[in-house]
């Protein structure tokens, strides 16, 4: 048997740039799948169902959770966002590599459940520059900026929970040292099978 | 105060291309000290004193020793290599992050002294290419070419005690893979001080 797949989890405040980040990096990355989240919130324009997100009504959404399929969910700012736990457990034990990008809450429990899951944390480069990102995006209003800005001054508070601060300053850099992360946790000898290095020496 | 310096250590067989990954990877790492390490082997056409190697004779090296000024040392195919301490000792004191290229029994003489060190291992895809490397290299004598592949079948069983292992097998991935590692270290949030978080929280 190969090795189990390793799953990364990213976090960081709306308006940070994880999804910039992730679309960028992703095509730099062989062979990691993305998982996508399913969520109560209204979908926003250009958002595609089963791309974005699987949108659910809250009645749709609860029951998952009851019913014990939900891998991690959180509310924020009003709405669910969760994780299908089936499709993710799934991929690892194939050996494939999956990607999670979470709120902070939902990272927990992941990483709770989880314990060997990496854990990457998207920083803005301080909290002014957040808010400018948030407000140039036109998708939120002023009191759900403000909920955003009270969210993420909380969450870098936690930023040591992760295993990785990738701060997203200058765009290229970020994308870099996020992708760098995935292929150096991919370089741990843990993952070397007794099968990789008995065909080293046995080619001798 | 700021965060102390990371030390990495890469480790791998003679003609594995350690030299050629650091010289390829370097350029795109700001800020990393290449330490040089000390010898009694001769000097290769093309070699430089103090570039490639500090060349010692070894009255010089034993006495270094004694006096406890090497950080780690090790005798290889009947010369010593070592690593004069205090430079390394003053340079991570100072945050400075350095990179030491050492044969096994010396990379484990700094696994011990200093545990936090950052072990990468660099392997061959295989032995039957790594012979074909060192022959190509045109350096050695049959005799050397034998001891050092004896070493590289020793060497590989000792790959978990390494953090990564870089597979040298296309050197533009071996090369990416490698920088990515010292990317991905410096992104871990334990280099993250209180201060970093205390200024990206004022500026609010």
């Amino acid at each position: 048997m190969g090795r189990q797949g390793i799953l990364f989890v990213m976090t960081g405040a709306s308006g940070v740039g994880k999804d910039t980040i992730r679309q960028a990096a992703l095509p730099d990355i062989d062979n990691m799948l993305y998982s996508i989240s399913a969520t109560t919130r209204e979908k926003r324009v250009g958002e595609v169902e089963g791309k974005h997100y699987y949108f659910y009504d809250k009645e749709k959404f609860t029951t998952a959770i009851d019913a014990g399929n939900m891998l991690e969910h959180a509310e924020y700012v009003g709405d669910y966002y969760g994780t299908p736990r089936q499709p993710v457990e799934k991929a690892l034990a194939a050996g494939q590599d999956m990607l999670l990008e979470l709120e902070l809450v939902g990272a927990r429990q992941v990483k709770e459940a989880m314990p060997d899951a990496v854990m990457v944390f998207i920083a803005p480069p301080s909290l002014v520059e957040l808010e400018r990102r948030l407000r140039g995006r036109g998708t939120d209003s002023e009191e759900k900026i403000q909920k955003r800005l009270a969210r993420a001054r909380e969450e870098i508070k936690a930023v040591r929970e992760f295993d990785y601060v990738v701060v997203n300053d200058i765009l290229a850099k970020a994308v870099d040292e996020f992708a760098s992360v995935i292929k150096a946790e991919r370089a741990q000898s843990q993952y070397l099978t007794d099968k990789d290095i008995a065909a080293f020496l046995r080619e001798f």
